[in-house]
């Protein structure tokens, strides 16, 4: 079996020239330490597949490289789907990442690192890079549950910060993609002085939502579950800008239409977010106005879209779906880094609150970095969990 | 009040000019008898509402006007529904047509005639037809169970016959607004070569959808509703030009998705027409290629489209629906005759049948002809009419 780095080696070059680029510069093993990652040889029940696991091997940049070293690493649910194989996006494997089992999966999807080593510019992709700069990745499933990696410099993207007191934290930057950038997408067809409306507006993307849409000078009308804290979660949802909150009950109640139209009074309202399924996605797809557009981004519910067909016929209601991941993946390199660059910079002015948050350190061998996701898991399955998890290398 | 002539008379026109207009040519009445009609004063339950009312009033042509005589128009199920007054759009109100009960709503939204008087060529719209021509509604809701009236010219659209043995029907033409157009319009934009989905195949759109489809070059895969005639049904549907038919119950079996994958052979199939809703709608939904389109037009079954938004996220599948009358209102005239002339050519080179019909022959006075349409509501009723209905008067 070849070694690694000649198994890496790809853009048609001989094995000999690859071996003699790569063997310039220092082994960042020395410097970085062992690459660690939580993996997964198969996909399967989270708890039982994922395990810590440890590369010793030499890494040396090529021409075009970076390596980055992460500073935060959230755990979504959908990561947790791709470790069990039910995600639709597949995760890539990374050849012989693991010297005892071989070629494994790395958990996660995105990130925020820095900077720690860039590759003599001997490509331009590089050039825009440089030694403690912030990045996030550019493709889903980057296998970014890790401590450091080497990628190409053209796999990410620059997070642009003030170089003094910036206001950019790692969190924000570290869940821009998911939930934040999502939010972007969804939000940013619409007319300014319009009113979208939304489900799950408590969840990450319907937070992110909220702020987008006030930057956007788009209105929200909020739905959340009924609850007893309702108060508390309406305060914060005020906070981050929302219009309008409202418990699904009065959604679903038909009283209620009478008190929507006052309070849209007459603004567009063509947009509707659904995170959820089930009847409140209906009942919003009958507030909207004619020639609607409803979108579904998630089905927290489990329950499917139930649309009665008149509201399709006769007022021309379109249902769409909205898988970021796949939108995100059709942009050019240059419209990815402006949509980075449009929300960082609403955070950097203060307009874009850090989503609530745990940060999980990870300390300790393999063995010890895995029983603590196993805890993680089983608070996440237990629902004690209310905030976002981000995971951090000791 | 003033006279009918006067009433009727718009464009800005002085009472007097108004009056010396009308008075040309021959009075209608004095050639064609009473101006005869099936009407409601209100909304209501058809069998309720719905009575026989005559107009003896003079009639005379103005400039861009034509006299129409009724040969055939259908009774749809929308036309019942607008009476019910459960029907999105509104009937028209004809002043007075009622001798006794004055303002009434005359039934029927499509239907063909025959032009029996043109006004002398004082304005270009009446250029274009002459006595004896075929006509067919541009407007929904025109009112067409009645057995003359008076139309401006740019209200009806010319469906072109050979002069001699003309293979057009007076059914055709009756027939073709509601479910010929809807069908040219939901195919229209399909790459041939493909394969369309439907189910309510044997439905009056789904036939047109079949022949349309033909002559487009789109492949159709249909769904019926399992029944003992099947083979009678798969046979007519073939002789249409249906590439393949199935009962509900295999399109709503797991097993069935690998026999359709063999049968449609890697062709393109991104569209399918619902005219039923439920289950049927999410089966056909499912089959679908990446990003395909889920057309509603109708929904038989009274259930909802249900739609698991995986579907829509991951599959990108967009549900929408499709109004014909609305469609066909936001075309330009040229357009409209573009679309009656394509349709009526392939009726003319025997490329389109006419569907099942039963003709009701409306006979006797206004008592006689209510109680007739009170019979065809109770069998319609009852379910006892599997064939369209198309009224004539005697």
């Amino acid at each position: 079996m070849l070694p690694q780095p000649l198994l890496r080696g790809k853009r048609g070059l001989s094995p000999f020239i690859v071996v003699t680029k790569r063997l310039y510069g220092t082994n960042l093993v020395d410097i970085l330490g062992p690459r660690r990652a939580l993996v997964h040889k198969n996909t399967g029940e989270p708890r039982t597949v994922l395990y810590g696991a440890s590369n010793t091997q030499q890494v040396h940049l090529r021409p075009g490289e970076v390596a980055i070293k992460f500073l935060l690493s959230p755990i979504n649910p959908a990561n947790l789907n791709t470790v069990e194989g039910t995600y639709p996006s597949k995760p890539i494997l990374v050849p012989g990442f693991d010297e005892k089992n071989g070629d494994v999966f790395i958990g996660g999807n995105e990130g925020v690192a820095e900077v720690v080593k860039v590759a003599p510019n001997e490509q331009t992709d590089t050039a825009m890079l440089k030694e403690g700069d912030w990045v996030v990745m550019r493709k889903a499933q980057s296998g970014t549950w890790t401590n450091w990696r080497v990628m190409n410099a053209s796999e990410v993207l620059r997070v642009p910060r003030k170089p003094v007191g910036s206001k950019v934290t790692e969190v924000f930057a570290a869940t821009m993609m998911v939930n934040g950038l999502t939010a972007l997408g969804l939000v940013s067809g619409i007319e300014p002085g319009s009113h979208l409306l939304q489900n799950g507006a408590n969840s990450g993307v319907g937070q992110a939502v909220i702020q987008v849409a006030k930057n956007l000078n788009v209105k929200t009308i909020n739905f959340v579950r009924d609850r007893e804290d309702f108060s508390d979660v309406e305060k914060h949802l005020k906070e981050l800008g929302a219009t309008h909150i409202f418990p699904y009950s009065k959604l679903l109640d038909r009283a209620f239409k009478k008190e929507f139209a006052a309070l849209r009074k007459g603004s567009p309202t063509k947009h509707a977010f659904n995170g959820i399924g089930g009847a409140t996605a209906t009942a919003m797809g009958a507030l909207l106005d004619q020639d609607g557009h409803l979108f579904s981004y998630g089905g927290m519910s489990k329950e499917p879209l139930k649309i009665p067909v008149g509201l399709q016929i006769f007022r021309g209601l379109t249902c769409h779906g909205y898988w970021h991941s796949r939108v995100w993946s059709s942009l050019s390199q240059d419209t990815q880094a402006e949509w980075v660059n449009r929300l960082t910079s609403w955070k950097e002015n203060g307009e874009f609150q850090d989503p609530k948050h745990e940060i999980i350190t990870l300390k300790g061998d393999d063995s010890a970095v895995g029983d603590q996701m196993r805890e993680v898991l089983d608070r996440l399955q237990k629902g004690m969990v209310g905030s976002k998890l981000l995971l951090k290398w000791e």
